[in-house]
């Protein structure tokens, strides 16, 4: 595995496979991986010809009250598991190579970005796109892989590819959960032992709307977003930042639940951790 | 000359060539070509394998109470200049082939996009970016041309093109200009034939400030600003929108001339038509 910390190291790195046809799929993160990026490269590894991954902890899409400078950073670890996984390209830059002093651009996905996330962490999805938008200039893969963990995210990725009119796959890749059902995420090792053992509790309120909504036929979104709330305010105690019913396209609030095109997605307060999860019905 | 009114066409049309390793030029431009338009072609011409020329005019950068309606449309004569100046590849795209529903992705170059045009014109630059990093991404040139007329826009441009790692060259051209020193521009045929006659002394009043400081050394940015203002008030009768002094690469006010990196900007109201014109100290 080649280990690149620069612009031009990476894009040399990458060129000569480029001009050979080979196809080039990416993987881009704020490194801490778990098994949840593991199946994003492994997907990648299955259907490209090289695999270049990046670890990043990107700034601009923290706020001033977030977890930016706690946030885990565990290169060695992450090393040795994009090895394990047969990444080809790392690509590991500084805050300084990405947002050089007299950077001004960013990239605004509007709608897509105010509702769900966007609502308590302003200014996150676009600090999302703008780095997801240098990285693909940077490594110009043909196909990008991101997890539906975070929906929004993979959803505001997808719609600014297609307006910017990036000639680039994206590919949604299914949450790994912990065998309890916790959806794994960097941030889990925020969670003291009696939050992390309530935390699945998330992932049974979705399963039970889903069975609501498949086996009972409850279709009306209010009433299925208040048995999530309270089986999450039951079984954890945690502080609900937001349960919503929208559609997978627009993320727009929905009154019944349109099959095929619903999410129910969720951020809850647990224990020093802010968690997510989500599902599609 | 191959015109192509889809980005599957476009595309098409310039693979086999990129592929070869040709390099590709691309003069972006609204329609309505003049001699300014000719002189970007030129220089592509002369820089590189293949000329892309596109004519857009783009909705996103006109204000609702701009000129988006009646900003002139003369297709059958810039394929003809086209044509004529070699220009391999002509993209003439339509706005719902740009703009499709659900369009929601903006870029935003801070700082840079708010003076001068930027002040009158809130969220033209905003929509000159996000076209032309469309248009950038549609055509994959090695190298861009702007004119040196739009300084602002050129500036924006190379930052925009920098910040988002664009491997794309921006190439600036000196403005053109009719013989009596009015700078060319599309818009120049709003201009009612007085206004046609006073509008040069926007161009006097630059060369007059320039002369101020080169041989007499005036410095001092808001004695120079009022000389201009003076001179287009006495001859012109126009409504300044602004006259401005400003650093070349932040666009930031300057107290005192700074050799080399010194832009004297204006934009006038005359007889129909907002002119703008500049000159680099």
């Amino acid at each position: 595995m080649q280990t690149e910390h620069t612009i031009a190291g990476i894009r040399a790195a990458l060129a000569p496979r480029r001009k050979q046809g080979e196809r080039i799929g990416f993987v881009p993160t704020m490194g801490a991986l778990h098994e949840g990026h593991a199946a994003l490269i492994r997907r990648a590894r299955n259907e490209c010809d090289v695999v270049a991954v990046s670890i990043f902890v990107n700034p601009t899409q923290f706020g001033p009250q977030e977890d930016f400078e706690r946030y885990p950073r565990t290169l060695e670890a992450d090393c040795a598991l994009c090895e394990h996984e047969g990444v080809n390209v790392l690509f590991c830059p500084s805050a300084s190579i990405m947002y050089p002093e007299g950077y001004a651009t960013y990239v605004a996905v509007e709608r897509l970005s105010e509702p769900l996330c966007g609502r308590s962490r302003p200014g996150h999805f676009r600090g999302v796109a703008t780095v997801v938008l240098k990285l693909f200039n940077i490594v110009a893969p043909d196909v990008a892989y991101f997890g539906w963990k975070d929906a929004q995210q993979l959803i505001l990725i997808r719609r600014m590819t297609e307006d910017l009119n990036l000639p680039i796959e994206i590919v949604g890749v299914e949450t790994v959960r912990e065998p309890d059902g916790l959806a794994m995420s960097s941030r889990n090792r925020y969670l003291d032992p009696e939050s992390r053992r309530r935390a699945p509790a998330l992932y049974e309120a979705l399963l039970q709307a889903r069975r609501a909504f498949e086996q009972e036929g409850v279709t009306d979104c209010s009433a299925l977003a208040q048995q999530i709330r309270n089986h999450i305010a039951q079984h954890t105690g945690g502080r609900i930042d937001y349960v919503e019913i929208v559609s997978l396209d627009q993320l727009q609030p929905l009154t019944s639940v349109q099959k095929g095109n619903t999410l129910i997605a969720l951020a809850v307060h647990l224990g020093g951790a802010r968690l997510i999860d989500n599902i599609r019905l």
